[in-house]
């Protein structure tokens, strides 16, 4: 990769002011990699209409409603531009140049903020019907749980394993901490109630992480997002469970590895599905 | 169809003489189809090794290890054979046959002894990566909740939903019952007890849809199976509480209906996977 640049999105001023530095950023990416550039990727959190192109009411862009984002970066870049779900995209680019490369079969757990994902089965990226499946944080840990921020119900996967969460049960339980790092650093010393949080947090992973093992006979989990970099502290313990639950013939052959793209995943993962979509055309309008 | 006639699988007399059975009654459903027979279809319950045609070891069969029933099916008619998971082959029945005709993708639930399942994505059975993924019965309800006989972990929707563990938890409650069918007729009459069994029961189901429906955004969800006898019973607070609760997108168009094929979904499930794999050849070998 040539650069990697990050500007704020500054979501409060706007779309028109918002996509302006975008677009522009854009540019300085296509003058920088000259005459190879065939197509634009783009990746936003949902909800989206992938097929359509259009951010329908993107959850972290207040007031970004129904933008046709691919018309606009068709016109502003005269290319093709492809528009998938961020989580969805970062699944294709740790598939494609990550941690998932050489698998046909792979789930992508990003854990941060929230906890979101995507699924590759057969080698092609999974999207459900419209595009608004594989909506992995989303499956349920404990039905009776915490309340789900991000979807509204009971003890979803992200209720329990998101950074959020991490350092919000933590401070429930009486700790003086900001974030899930902090959380982690606090067990890494010996702290009785931070121990008792992460261990939950990996219990609740290592449970969402089996119930998507035995529904979809992965190769491979990759686990991404900012409470990854904890590394083995977080991926040790789930592994070791998610090895001792999953049904038998799913475990004969499971991997749980660590994403590799890190920061870039974003970027990278829109131009795996943007490679995906415009090479295999087939998959821009089928479902899956 | 011509006719359907039930033998007893005499499991524990081995192998040898249930094939023997089995292939009987296949030979009185040749003579009484005439010409018209191209293939055998057999569904059965796993582990066994679909694209193989082996029977590995199946749990309900005990001592049926490594039965090369494929081949053996084909020396026996003259024809092509194929094995798939019973629950997988059963959501290629009501797919093509019963209650999921029209969609391109369904999730079928069979909610009886224990709870199987499979789906169809984009119109094809999904089988995972060698044929043992859509384990839906092992998605996780409450990971700190009743062990899974099935699987051997914690809280599976199996654990809560399946006939069995409905019945246990209403004994374990002090009701004087034998199976699913009585807790449902005691709540219909009003016993607070059942009714608390009844009313967890549907939502643990709820709560397992949900999960299921956020990761594969389904048209239409089929539940089959003994305890889906009881109808709207079952069906009615399911259907309300995952509309309710799964995310937005997913919800527009999400279906939720009986399964219409009854006791004769596993011969017509038997018959609608072989029906894909042979008219459909690239399936037989592909992972789904």
């Amino acid at each position: 990769m040539a650069g990697f640049t990050v500007v704020p999105t500054d979501a409060e001023c706007g779309p028109e002011d918002g996509l302006a530095r975008l677009f522009a950023l854009g540019r300085q990416a296509v003058e920088r990699a000259g005459a190879d550039v065939t197509a634009v990727g783009i990746g936003c959190g949902g909800p989206l209409d992938s097929a359509a192109g259009v951010l329908i009411a993107p959850l972290h862009l207040p007031g970004w409603t129904n933008i046709p984002i691919v018309d606009m970066a068709s016109t502003e870049f005269g290319l093709r531009a492809v528009l998938d779900n961020d989580a969805t995209a970062a699944a294709a680019g740790e598939h494609r140049f990550g941690a998932g490369r050489g698998t046909s079969n792979m789930v992508y757990l990003t854990v941060s903020t929230g906890v979101g994902g995507g699924v590759i089965l057969d080698g092609r990226v999974f999207r459900g019907r419209t595009g608004n499946g594989g909506e992995l944080g989303h499956v349920t840990v404990d039905w009776r749980g915490r309340p789900c921020k991000g979807c509204g119900r009971r003890g979803c996967l992200e209720a329990y394993a998101s950074g959020t969460s991490i350092a919000e049960r933590a401070r429930e339980a009486g700790l003086d901490v900001e974030t899930a790092s902090d959380v982690a650093a606090a067990a890494r010393s010996g702290d009785v109630v931070a121990t008792r949080v992460w261990d939950e947090t990996c219990e609740a992973l290592a449970s969402g992480v089996t119930s998507l093992a035995n529904v979809f006979e992965p190769e491979r989990v990759v686990i991404g997002g900012g409470v990854s970099r904890e590394g083995e502290q977080l991926l040790g313990p789930v592994r070791q469970r998610v090895l001792a639950e999953v049904i038998g013939p799913v475990a004969r052959s499971l991997e749980i590895v660590s994403a590799e793209l890190g920061d870039t995943v974003g970027v990278v993962g829109a131009a795996a599905v943007a490679y995906e979509r415009i090479t295999r055309p087939n998959a821009t309008d089928s479902v899956m």
